[in-house]
Parts: structure tokens; C-alpha cells; sequence
């Protein structure tokens, strides 16, 4: 197997794009890739400050490293999720990354923000722990942004883990989330604006450009997600794309070319309702998700007030 | 397990519905599919003429017992493929299916239509036996309706083929594809309307519904498509059903509702700019897909003047 650039020694073979590379080119080929996606989806300039959520899995700490590379002004964010020792150690590698590296990195544990860990909150809320973890996520990152002052949020999503949420919504024509599946979601009411720069590069890929940067990261999946539909999804997705090399490239930016032909941007989206009596921030009821799931958590023992959203006259 | 409808003993469940269904009711229920099928999406009335596609498997069996206890007028057509073993069987199936039940049917065979069997087809046009067999069902099955007086072509497609044909069409976003799947397609310029009364009802229910009534249909899968890609779209609609009973038929009435959204009715639709040299019927080339394939079958050895279609200035 030789290099599709410099004909050496190839490391990798990539089939849907029918070529292989050597450490060099296939280093070249990965920055090119991020660098398409920033410019394509014009996700940040060189001006913006970049808040990354890093998690301490391949992903968020390879692209870590890659806008580093390229010479964007990163703050890392990491939140500790309080879940055993996958979270300790996920919480060491990243802290231990960003030491090495001299980056800024701020460190929040759901714990202190919400009141519990993330098995705490799906046990007093009865959801499943993925849920509350995305709520938890997004309250929390969007305000870090916020308070370090972000322009934007980068997280490490790759082509496998889009294109297989895409498959699920798509199963299910979850209209909501496939209108806002979107490597890059623009500012929005109190929302900052979310990107993905990591859309065109594969699992393989991202731990194989980690391995190769000798970049230490959490190898297993959160225990948490055994179950989620989404590791199903993926599972569905890499057979597919075993069937039929380059399927899942095709089947997820043929979907965002066709994106605002499906779901166009009518302009008469209305801005959330509330302000959070809590937070404070834009919400669509008087206490948003994150705010109500805290009070749940953080209330006494029998008190049952907020175990349903309130309702609104 | 108890039948839904009166709670006697259950013979087959249908996880999709969260019910279950003694053979009476299991009966009524499957009748009342087919019904709404052909009401809702306007297949066709008792005044029309269907030309049934009959291959001699469960569907289009099951269809035609169907279609005849609801008190439409039916033709069957069979096609023989001149597929060995397996098309004479299921000629034979078709054939003492409607001597029986005193149907009328006719019967044309593919080699003496197109010059050759699908697999001689398959080896002059070099094109997989599931295309060339696709392009002649398609001729010929809309002759025929015309020959024998008919408005309309039915076939017996069920749900598992509509959904795993979606699958693959989204997978690869084949537009062209998408905007056809529809279980109605209107009359069209030379082609008549065809429609899919099954688009309700799964495998299992219509293989449990020709068991029920007697019905001695083909059961092996046809020989030349061991390889073919809708049969692999079905096992992974299979595994997704399984894991998440219902989605297959979300995944596809969900498309249905959003495909005019999705591929709007333009009316700028340009009709076929030819008419067919040989045929005489409407054609996207001087000379249409089937009599260049026949043409090309039933061409001297060494003549090669119709390997490619004709470009036209």
C-alpha cells in the first residue's frame, strides 16, 4: 500500500476517498480537511476566541491540538461529569494535556453546577443519563463561552458520529433536529454559535492522527451510553459503509447540500418566550431545562414541586 | 398472547402496532390496509381496469386474492424470465393460481419479448441482471396494461420493500428515485399510472396471510439477486425494526408526508423529446432502453453499433 501523494509507505488507507497515506502526507491530508470545513462553513477567524469543549477523548483533544496548529485562540473548557473513574481519568488526561501544551483550560464539575453527578440527575429525574448529560452540556458550555469570553463553541464531532445521528434522526424524520444539524449552527438568542470542525474526518482517522501526535487520551466509551441508540446507530452506519465504501460521506453532506432546500430558513422562528427566572438566560419556560433539573436534583427529600415543567397560562 | 380485537388465542403480533391478532381479526385488519392504501392515496375505483404484475411470490399472489374479495377488476400479467428452475416454478405457481380461481391471466416470456432471457441480457448488455430484468419489466408491463385495456398497474411491493428501498435512495440521495417513491404514481406521458396496495403491510403479515389462505407461492428468492443491494438494505432494516419496533414504518410515511415538501411538483416537467424508432412509444433516445437492450440481444455476433445509447445532437 503506498502514499497517494509521495508514493512512500502508506500508514493508512481511507477507501471512501479510494487513497492511502504515509504519516506525512496523512498529516497534511487531516489538517487540510479541518482547515475546508472552518473556511467552507466560515465557522471562526483568526480574531475569534474559541471555546472548545474537551471532553478527554480523542476527538476534542486532537482538534485541541490541530487549531493550535493553525494558530486559532483556543480556551479550553472540560466538565467533569462525575461519573467513577471514567471521569477521573478523563478529567486528568485532559488537565494533564493542556499543562503540557501551556493552554488555558477551565475545569467545572456537573456536580457543583447542577447539584449531582450525571447518575445523580437521571436518577432524580428518571431520564435517561445521556439526557440530563445534554442539558447539563449545553447550559454549561454556552454560559462558560459566555463567561470567558467566546465568540464561539468548537466541539470534536466527526463524520462518524454526524453522520450516524443523522441516520437516526432521519429514521424517525426528527424535523427539529434535522434542521439544526448543521456543522455550523449560527449565533442564536442567547446562543452562541456551535461548530464542528472535525465533519469530514472519520473515528479511524481522528485516533489514528492521535496516536501519531502521541496525544494521551480516554480510550473507553462513557459506561454511561451502553445503551444510548446512538452507539446502535453508529454500529448500523459502519456496516453500511463496509457494504459500500464512502456511503456515509455521501449520505451526510449530500443531506447538508440539501438541508436548506428540506428545512429553509423562514425567518419567523420566534425567540425563546422567557427569560429564566433563575439563570437569566433566553428560555421557553418561566425556569429553563438546566435550571428546573438543578432545583430537582438540589430539592429536599419528598418535595415534588418541580418534577413536572410548569405549565404556562 | 390475545387477539386485540376480541381476545381470543393471538396467531401472529405485529410489534409496530403493539398488537396482536387471531386469524379472523388478523384477517379484517390486513384487508382494512390494503383498503386505506387504495382509498388514501386514490389508486384506483371498482370502474377501473387493474393490470396486475403477478411474479408468482406471496405479494402478488396474496394481491390479486386480495384485490379480487374487495371486488375489483383485475387482469394478471406474468412475465417469465427464463430464470432455470425459478421461473418455471413460479410460472407454474401463477398459472395454477388463476386456473383455479378462474382469474384471467397472461403470460409473456422475456426471451421471446426481448430476444433473451435476463441472464443472456445480463451478458450481451454486461449490465447486472437486476437492471436489464428492471428495464423490461418496465416496457413491457406498461404494454401490456395498455394491450389488455387497462388504466392502471398494480404490484405487490410491501412495506419491506418500500423502506429499504428508501433506505438506499437516502443513503445516496438518488433525488431522481426519491421523488418517484410514491405508492401512486400518476399516468405520465405514454406510461400508466402505477400504484402499490401493499405499502401497509410487512413480509411477514402478507407470507402469514398466503399461509392462512392456501396460497401456494414461490418462496425462494430469486436466483440472480444473491447479490444485490436491496436485499441488503433489507437486512439492516431488519436490525433497526428489531432494535426499535415501528421505525420502519415511521421511516417511511414519514417520508411520504414530507416528499412533496422535499420534491415539489415543479410542472415544468418536459415530457420524453422522442418517440422510439422501433417500439413507437415515448423516449428519452431515439431509440427507447428496452429495444436498444433487444436490439442489442438479438444483434449478429460482432456487432457492436448498439454497445452504447446514440448521442444526439
Amino acid at each position: 500500500m503506498k502514499c497517494r501523494a509521495c508514493r512512500s509507505k502508506a500508514i493508512i488507507d481511507i477507501p471512501r476517498h479510494n487513497a492511502a497515506f504515509c504519516g506525512t502526507c496523512f498529516d497534511a491530508y487531516l489538517i487540510e480537511q479541518v482547515r475546508k470545513s472552518i473556511e467552507e462553513y466560515q465557522m471562526f477567524s483568526q480574531e475569534d476566541r474559541v471555546l472548545l469543549a474537551v471532553s478527554g477523548g480523542k476527538d476534542s483533544l486532537a482538534l485541541w491540538d490541530i487549531l493550535e496548529r493553525l494558530g486559532y485562540r483556543t480556551i479550553g473548557y472540560h466538565l467533569d461529569l462525575g461519573i467513577d473513574e471514567y471521569s477521573v481519568e478523563s478529567t486528568e488526561k485532559t488537565v494533564r494535556f493542556a499543562r503540557e501544551r501551556n493552554l488555558t483550560l477551565h475545569v467545572e464539575e456537573i456536580a457543583r453546577e447542577a447539584g449531582g453527578s450525571v447518575v445523580d440527575i437521571s436518577k432524580v429525574t428518571r431520564r435517561p443519563p445521556c439526557s440530563a448529560c445534554g442539558v447539563s452540556k449545553r447550559h454549561l458550555f454556552n454560559r462558560a463561552a459566555k463567561t470567558y469570553g467566546c465568540t464561539v463553541l468548537a466541539t470534536g464531532h466527526n463524520l462518524d458520529d454526524e453522520a450516524s445521528r443523522l441516520l437516526g434522526n432521519i429514521l424517525h424524520w426528527q424535523d427539529g433536529y434535522l434542521e439544526k444539524q448543521n456543522p455550523s449552527l449560527p449565533e442564536d438568542e442567547g446562543l452562541i454559535r456551535k461548530v464542528k470542525p472535525l465533519n469530514r474526518l472519520t473515528e479511524k482517522e481522528m485516533a489514528t492522527y492521535s496516536f501519531m501526535k502521541g496525544i494521551d487520551y480516554v480510550i473507553r466509551e462513557c459506561p454511561m451510553s451502553f445503551d444510548a441508540k446512538q452507539l446502535f446507530y453508529k454500529k448500523v452506519m459502519n456496516e453500511i459503509e463496509k457494504e459500500s465504501p464512502g456511503t456515509k460521506q455521501a449520505f451526510y453532506f449530500g443531506f447538508l447540500q440539501r438541508r436548506e432546500r428540506f428545512y429553509p430558513e423562514t425567518g419567523d422562528k420566534s425567540p425563546p418566550p422567557y427569560i429564566c427566572q433563575v439563570c437569566e438566560e433566553p428560555s421557553y419556560s418561566e425556569i429553563c431545562s438546566f435550571c428546573r433539573l438543578r432545583l430537582k436534583v438540589t430539592a429536599p427529600p419528598g418535595d415534588e414541586s418541580l418534577s413536572r415543567p410548569r405549565t404556562t397560562s
